[in-house]
């Protein structure tokens, strides 16, 4: 038995859709000669231990992935860099750590009980079970899209649809009988003909193609929709909801049903009232907090970019509503393309703020050496945005299974504490003294006038005159709910995207003229899993050996070291260059003043990412690694 | 809707029976004039955000606990010290990082599906769940029981038996006319004047009256065991499995049930032969782990001490089995109370190792703080132990509410290994060269005497003779299942003990001459969760303020630091004393340079523990403070 249904095996890299929108264009041929790149990732992962799939003894379990020693390191000083970055380095931010179970009212209230949730369908032949948007990516990958001869070109990523479809009119009817694009050819390929005259961006590829299909021509013929597996009919999508749910207390009933958080947020908006009653902060000021959360997703894929369990890393930072600004400040600062966004400034509103922490969070990416030419952006669509959200930006990285969400940030405004005030009954306000003060200042008639204009603002966003008149009324007397900037970033899916940006393939011929493929995980050092190797040249010579011990008691409290005396130097420079380790530093008989006492006390300090080495005494290895990293 | 049953109100601490054995007498008063001391130590914890209540707003979930800002550094400050000294400072320690959510075979093979259990019964009339081996100090924490005149004497801990059974005659019968004591005075009666006869140790309390109630009395009348609450009849005691089940995958079947683990260690065993395969570890070696664990606990007691989600850390040290040492060897090495423990030894067998780990747990407590004075320990009694286990110690913390276990280190034999290799079908062997080369040397007859040896040891614990024989034949070849040494320590526990433990109670007067009680929280430096305040001394003096901000940038990178400029600097101190910072440190006219060259730039540095001050240079604060952290 594997519960969750279909085993996840290494190498089942499937395209998928992404929830919400669609990213950028991928490749979608998977059987080249050449293993794929995902798969070499996996592979290392396991023989380094980076990554296992969970349970791997009892069959594995779709969906959870455990860190071994390599990635439990490697996943902590990620942690370590974010917690810094958004906590300890900054005064206006406080950490909390909340539990994974909390009280049920707070999905409901955040939405999470009534519309988190995918589109499902089943099919009534082979009874698997399809997202429905994913439909597209699962008839894209299928094994006899992928193996049509011509259909695709693996250079140019150009998707001959005309193929498909001339395969479809003969071999698919047996295939796919329901399929709409073999009852309707016709109409198929004069959308082929029309897209390929007007589309400038780039060449047809199978996913979009299948999109059309399930968006335009199913529909349009009011044929079914037949499942990607075997082609049998699928039934009508209903919707799933994603939190696992389980019972706390002895009796299983509706009363105690509880849900395995989806997200780390909410408790950061349960708890925002006890923050503030507890901590010095005012706002604008930030709760951030890392921790575990869990999705039931119907199919888990790509590795361990969506898996069932995975770890935020999430900050809600909250800031006046723009309508209090304008109340102190008189204005509300406007972002152009010169603003200088490095120093928040008390007349910012939620635009500016947004941008600020897109810039913060790039330059945190930076940091660990994820910078621009492996980063994109996808600034929200107006129409992909949730209803209450002002904006949202999703920070990408570029997979070698695509261009994928690493960290979303939105502008979520005052959305979930008003409904958490709602549902919960307690006021979730604060009161702010500097806004109070500048309100008494206003005369009756600039406090009507700021009344209209804020009624004829909220319009916009199908707000009521009465609702904004009672917000100008509170916000007069210095209350208001704060609004939040969210930069919400996944810690697996971070941690996927430095090791497939460390992976790095170095073709080497040794001593006997072979060529071999060897790997160098090229970390930056900051959050390499070991920072350095200590080793004597051989292991034979207690005097190299001691004086190798020394250098690692020297260096291994200041950083994580590792001691190794096995095998010629070459292959254990190998060892670290797999893993990722930065620094090796080789102990000799010139440590030992054989050649001469200028070279006495003295190491090679070798440099993974060029190989070059170089002559550092052991006093001042310490004053050269320390800043490194 | 308060999920899991009735809500978990603040001081709501109850005494408690230690599931597997009872721990030292206790107080079981709790209505005295002053708030209790734990009462106290809630409040603290929510005012100044260390530990709010899970999902407050909403009324709470029972059995669940937040940690805010300064708790979340607490804990992220005890993980770190753990981690450290368990893996990063060790050569024979590796980490890993498994999910909540694994393979339920799992669970059955570690024996949890079937017995991880607790008894309980339900009452008949009023419905309310009782853990069965708590009825007796349900029953002694009951108002009624509590209130009675002359029952009980705070000073002297004396419960007062006949008193009670005086009541339980006339009044009690209307309350609980069940109870065997009033059915049956005269046999109570006799029992209590041949205890107070017979005890040596202490006087007795009403836990222990109703102990025996519940397990002499009842059962020898025949009478059934009433309700703690309402007098009722319970039903007959069954087993709660204490594991939370959910589920995973689209469809909610008995083929995809999950449980989220009710401890870290078992994806240590499931994940050893990856560890091993993929990291350069020889056995004896470890793997460490910390992370999320729940179970679903019928009555969630004492704060944080028993909760439903909590959190460990937990190590899982391999090592050979005594026979393989002794074929290596000739001899295991044994133990003596001078036995030197510093450095593990190659001769080492499961006795000197577990000894070890004691020592080893205990200097780390030492290390954080929790000295001899406020530690116990346990060694559990042969029928104490479970059926595999060699032995067994509990670290005990002296809490308010009595003294609890803090941490187990148990010697559990390869009971682990070997049930997840009979389970999986996966060899969980690990061969040993030097094993192998020894054995080579042994004769023939040395063999046959080893076996025999062997044999005759095994039958003592129930192992039959072809299972030692085929042991011995693997062994001959190098290969064993490793034993384990397992120091599992609770993390929500420790910072509860950090808490209690750093919480004092200071009177001071102040300038008007009144007194008050001021709290300060005694942490070690190590694990405060805020290192350093910087103070300027009036807020309102920009020279001083941009000298304390210049101060501050100076020592955040390096240590947690909190600048403050609002109120007093004795309220400045005052609040940093309750967040249990162990250093303040003030910029004043001296160190502007007002009083004389000598003192310019030079702060008071405040020490928090006895509230002294001394006068520090700047550039000196650094390498002052750096160390004692």
């Amino acid at each position: 038995m594997t519960p969750g249904g279909d085993g996840l095996l290494e190498g089942d890299f499937r395209l998928e859709s992404c929830r919400g929108h669609t990213h950028l264009r991928r490749p979608f041929m998977s059987q080249t000669k050449e293993p794929p790149l995902m798969e070499k990732i996996v592979s290392l992962c396991k023989r380094k231990g980076f990554i296992f799939q969970s349970s791997e003894i009892y069959g594995g379990i779709n969906g959870f992935w455990d860190y071994g020693p390599l990635g439990a390191e490697l996943k902590r000083n990620l942690r370590e860099t974010w917690w810094r970055a958004m906590t300890r380095d900054r005064e206006d931010v406080v950490g909390l750590d909340a539990t994974i179970i909390m009280h049920p009212a707070i999905w409901k209230a955040s939405g999470h009980v009534d519309t988190f949730a995918d589109p499902m369908s089943t099919c009534k032949s082979c009874k698997k079970l399809v997202r429905s948007d994913q439909w597209w990516s699962l008839m894209a990958e299928q094994p006899w899209v992928q193996s049509l001869a011509g259909v695709a070109d693996v250079a140019t990523q150009t998707f001959d649809g005309p193929a498909l479809l001339r395969w479809a009119e003969k071999k698919g009817k047996q295939y796919a009988p329901n399929l709409a694009l073999v009852r309707n050819p016709q109409v198929t390929l004069s959308w082929l003909a029309e897209r390929s005259a007007t589309s400038q961006t780039h060449p047809l590829n199978a996913e979009e193609f299948f999109q059309y299909v399930a968006t335009e021509q199913l529909p349009a013929t009011g044929l079914i929709t037949p499942c990607p597996h075997c082609g049998g009919e699928l039934t009508v999508p209903r919707p799933f909801n994603l939190m696992l749910r389980t019972h706390t207390g002895p009796v299983e009933s509706d009363d105690n049903i509880a849900y395995l958080r989806p997200e780390t947020a909410q408790a950061i908006f349960a708890q925002f009232k006890n923050v503030v009653d507890s901590s010095r902060v005012k706002v604008p000021f930030g709760i951030g907090q890392i921790g575990k959360a869990f999705r039931n997703e119907i199919t888990p894929r790509n590795f361990t970019f969506r898996s069932r369990e995975f770890e935020q890393m999430e900050l809600e930072f909250f800031i006046p509503p723009d309508e209090a600004v304008r109340v102190i400040h008189g204005h509300v600062a406007e972002w152009s393309e010169s603003a200088d966004l490095s120093t928040p400034q008390p007349d910012w509103g939620w635009d500016l703020w947004h941008r600020y922490w897109v810039k913060e969070r790039t330059a945190y990416y930076a940091g660990i050496g994820l910078g621009p030419e492996v980063l994109d952006y996808h600034w929200q669509k107006k129409e992909e945005l949730a209803h209450y959200a002002r904006a949202c930006v999703d920070i990408l990285f570029k997979f070698p299974f695509g261009t994928e969400e690493l960290e979303g940030i939105a502008a979520r405004g005052d959305f979930d504490l008003t409904q958490h005030q709602k549902h919960s009954g307690k006021p979730l306000e604060i009161f702010d003294d500097e806004l109070r003060a500048a309100a008494l200042k206003l005369t009756d008639e600039q406090r009507r006038d700021f009344i209209a204009e804020v009624q004829e603002d909220w319009n916009d966003r199908n707000k009521s005159r009465e609702e904004a008149a009672l917000f100008c009324d509170r916000l007069f007397k210095g209350f208001y709910v704060p609004h939040v900037i969210e930069p919400s970033a996944g810690l697996d899916r971070l941690a996927l995207a430095v090791i497939a940006n460390a992976f790095t393939e170095v073709e080497k011929t040794d001593a006997k003229g072979v060529k071999e493929v060897l790997t160098v995980m090229k970390f930056h050092p900051r959050i390499a899993p070991v920072k350095v190797g200590v080793f004597p040249l051989l292991k034979n010579k207690p005097e190299l050996v001691a004086k190798a011990r020394e250098v690692y008691a020297l260096l291994r409290p200041h950083l994580t070291s590792f001691y190794d005396e096995g095998g010629s130097i070459g292959k254990r420079y190998a060892r670290q260059d797999e893993a990722g380790t930065p620094f090796c530093v080789t102990i000799d008989f010139d440590t030992l003043g054989e050649k001469g006492p200028e070279l006495k006390d003295t190491v090679t300090l070798r440099h993974r990412d060029d190989g070059s080495q170089e002559r550092v005494p052991i006093a001042e290895l310490l004053g050269r690694l320390l800043p490194l990293i």
